[in-house]
């Protein structure tokens, strides 16, 4: 019964139907038909002109997005423990060519317009100190934490106001906004969010996240980028088959309010032993060693994690599209007869 | 009835199969079974120990291996034609952080000996001039041309006795080994070949290579770069499969045999219209206007190329592991009836 | 009456001489009888064998230095306030092609081996955390604090024991050891440093500190990238000239002696206004706005600077070796009287 | 008496003279009075309006200049035996963070449009290959030529048609004016140049040149780069005066001059063994080993160069501003008697 990570789950059957599709001849990288609709698709669903692009990872997308946002002498404002900064193994040094991370502090991982200026107000104007060019969020944090819209809008309003660009890392976005049950303009195109990496493998994919570009100059460069960085697959139809599949019925929402409610349900058992609310598809759970022992015992996976402060050790679970309903039961009954 | 390129074919059955039975849950990135298994199912191909990793793109692949090799102050000798070059996008100066690519000439897009030498031997040694460490030569080449095992151990031994890694882009290696109908290793490992890009895109797979070392120290730094350039999938057991299944059984000889197989049926309808013998699954062929015309007029589907000096005009037709004998035995008799 | 920094002081005297004794034709770059020198000369100052390079700035100097004991995809740990981290514009990122600057607190702006502990010991040893391979210390700090033999020895040999280069960014190097009064191996190359930047400008020279290179391999990769970062003067004996004169006949212990001790008369002055002890030559002063102003209107320049928590305001003054004695008495003077 | 180089020559008088004048305290960086000059002094030397920045080294200026104008994914147009491809130990790589250097051909390394176009017409416009993004000329070449201000301007108005930046590497850029006697904006700003590398190391400078922006958007970024690549020297005065004293009362004019008359005097006794023409300092001389051997033998130190295809041999002289009249009179009496 594993709660390890949603990563790793399986590929939704109608994503390897749409990929078994492809399988018919066509034109080679991004020339086929579906990649050629991606950008319709996409502009369907964000209700806005938008371009949309099929990337493997969203590491690459994620470095891709920043790199045709910030030159190589400038700096990006993230959270402290964004996955940028902590799990992309230095790759956004790689792709900006040597930019630097700029660390802001925020409860849960979420920044606020506070924190940012806080950070970059006393940032000299000068070429000794490197000048922030953008601002990177992530949607739902990585303590699964979820932005309102109007959480965004303030943040996308001071980097107008700064001439930043603003990228959302949406790795778990569809999760994000099935908990806010808002239109997904709302927290981006609307809110002044430039380029969203609009995750899908953690949802039910396979290989490929789709890079959205509400400013669509930046998809240009990005086009080149992409290639230049080995991500432009020959056989891209593969790709575009899984991101349309997954955008089409709602099958993202969908995913994701499964993963939610699997969610909900653990969290209903967890009571103060939660020390994050739990808004998306992860749980932070006090438990002592032995706790975590008598769970593992009883065949639940999952990853340690830092405990707060006072704490005697704790947890991190993470539900997926494909959770098992008898699984989270289980490991909701589990926790409660702690 | 397309002869464009192998790149764009569909998948081989027996990869889907796989990757269907990679859907059961098991760990993430490259810390699943399949991928564990990479290792040595490519060091029992080869007959000697070798490290193996999966990588999306063939382009990410090579440069990923030059990138281990060549430091960013130092040169990688390729031919002015290798795809590196030509059609990477500039992929090689991104992840070796700028080092130069030092054109040397060659028949068919093969190098030599003697030309290697001849480019590197006036370089002063000083800290001027960009210095070689490593050379990349393309098995089978840009030209569908294949290098012996002599050939490839006569590069070996000139890059063993002037300090320099060799690598081969292999991303139509299948089609030079069935060629060659000799041991993988005689033209790879025991020729001094340090790294393999082993392709399977071309031949039958969806988006997973193979990088294969030799010099096993090279792949630990290869983990992190690949890491680093976001090409670790967190599925990547759906890449291990793939590979895995393309060198069980030899079914990348086996498709690769069917390809060249289409190739030479399609070459014996060409007599001197051919101004590259057709050693591998490419064909690049004389025909005027006209008579390319004619041919379109007919269905089939190729690139334009560039006519040797004189020729009326020129095409490449690339055949592929699934290429339908009725279309080749078709082209066939149309370029015989021209 | 100028305090607000040494790196714009007049160019030594005797520097001027060697600069001119250096126009007598000779070989370009570094092939000159000067440049040549600088090898032995840095031996024997510090009576261990190392090797020494040119650099026109402190900047290019730690940059290439760090580049060649980190790879790109690595990681340098450094104190959060040090020079590469807060006032380089970025030049690590650039030099090191994107590796990570680590950072750890330290009071006074230096590093403690449980700091870096601190920082390091919970990065995983995988592929999506960046891995540290090396550390950068300041001597002295950007606050004038000064390492003692035995503090860096003891991150020497935590460096030494996890595998991490050590770099000394010793801009101020000189005020650092006429302080400590020791001899210059003591606090480098008997501790544990591989690199140090030895600077001059700081302390007298026009355009030339010198990397020395207590781990002799470094250097060789360090002439390439110096003359692939464009700092390989074709005139270099003018900055070999200006380096051999700093420490033949002890020039650069007498100049800091003296700037040294012009911080002290100051200090003297300063009492419970000195928010950091006065080991160097710069010194960190509570001011309030008001006391700024009435300096200022005596002709006094510095710089304003952060207070520490609940002071009205602060300041910073560097003394220079060159510092004018009757400046330094009234500035002394007028802090007492304030 | 030595003829290897002009690159190694003594510091001009004046340029000690304005360099002891700017020993006087003023503020560090770029913020002195002397540097503050340098846009006006430029802008009317020119006459045009334009930015110009101190840079210590010619491969720097060279590089930060290309960096300014070309992504890095792009490409840079320049002649097969530029010094930025032969002789900067890749330096371009280094600053344009891995863009190619795209080699075209053209008589005694002078490019023109006809082989500007035929290297980039047949580059596809697609992300698979390089696109150029400026183009780069030197000015005089590497063999002493000089481009007339028409053969400039097609060179300009060809980049302009196609959307390309110029640059002009300037290392010798005195020299070629003083050859062409025209007005120093003809052959750049008028002529569609958007940098020019204004050389002055080589015409009796000590380690300044100067980076001459037309294009005046091209040096706000390259204040930030300047900085990030360790160029931003804190005396930076010493090179502002430099500068300043080169191109006040025309002395960078006086000092090419005197270097090409010597040059003059010498190609006056070389006759049919000059196999290119001499426009500048730089004379190429078709020279048998025998012959080498009997001028070295009489004290007239050069280098050694590759003979055009025939010839027993060749040799390079160099002359520079303060060549010795006595002993290019005796060269030139030397080669006369061979």
């Amino acid at each position: 019964m594993k709660f390890f990570s949603d990563n790793a789950a399986a590929v939704h059957p109608r994503l390897w139907q749409a990929m078994h599709a492809a399988d018919a001849p066509d034109a080679g990288y991004d020339g086929d038909a579906l990649s050629a609709r991606m950008d319709d698709a996409f502009s369907d669903l964000f209700g806005t002109q938008c371009a949309a692009l099929w990337v493997a990872t969203g590491t690459a997308a994620n470095c891709l997005a920043l790199a045709a946002m910030v030159p190589p002498h400038g700096g990006v404002v993230c959270h402290r423990e964004a996955h940028i900064e902590m799990d992309e193994g230095g790759a956004p040094g790689f792709y900006t060519h040597g930019a630097k991370l700029m660390l802001a502090d925020g409860e849960g991982a979420k920044l606020t317009p506070e924190a940012i200026a806080a950070l970059i107000d006393p940032i000299r104007n000068d070429v000794h100190q490197v000048q922030p060019h953008a601002i990177s969020i992530t949607q739902a944090t990585e303590y699964g934490r979820v932005y309102t819209p109007e959480e965004v809008a303030r943040i996308g309003s001071l980097a107008q106001g700064r001439g930043l660009g603003l990228h959302m890392d949406g790795a778990r976005f569809a999760n994000a906004v099935a908990h806010l049950g808002c239109h997904p303009a709302e927290v981006t195109a609307q809110a002044g969010v430039d380029v969203l990496t609009f995750g899908c493998v953690k949802n039910g994919g396979m290989n490929a996240e789709a890079l959205v570009f509400f400013d669509m100059e930046l998809a240009d460069v990005v086009r080149y980028r992409r290639k230049r960085a080995g991500h432009l697959q020959s056989k891209g139809r593969y790709l575009a088959a899984q991101v349309l599949a997954m955008i089409e019925n709602d099958l993202w929402l969908e995913n994701a309010h499964a993963a939610n409610a699997a969610a909900r349900e653990i969290a209903g058992a967890c009571g103060d032993r939660l020390f994050h609310p739990v808004e998306a598809n992860e749980l932070f759970v006090v438990l002592s060693p032995a706790e975590q022992d008598a769970l593992r015992a009883q065949g639940f996976d999952f990853y340690d994690w830092t405990a707060p402060a006072g704490a005697p050790g704790a947890a991190r679970f993470v539900t997926a599209w494909n959770s098992d309903p008898a699984h989270v039961s289980a490991l909701a009954r589990a926790i409660a007869a702690l």
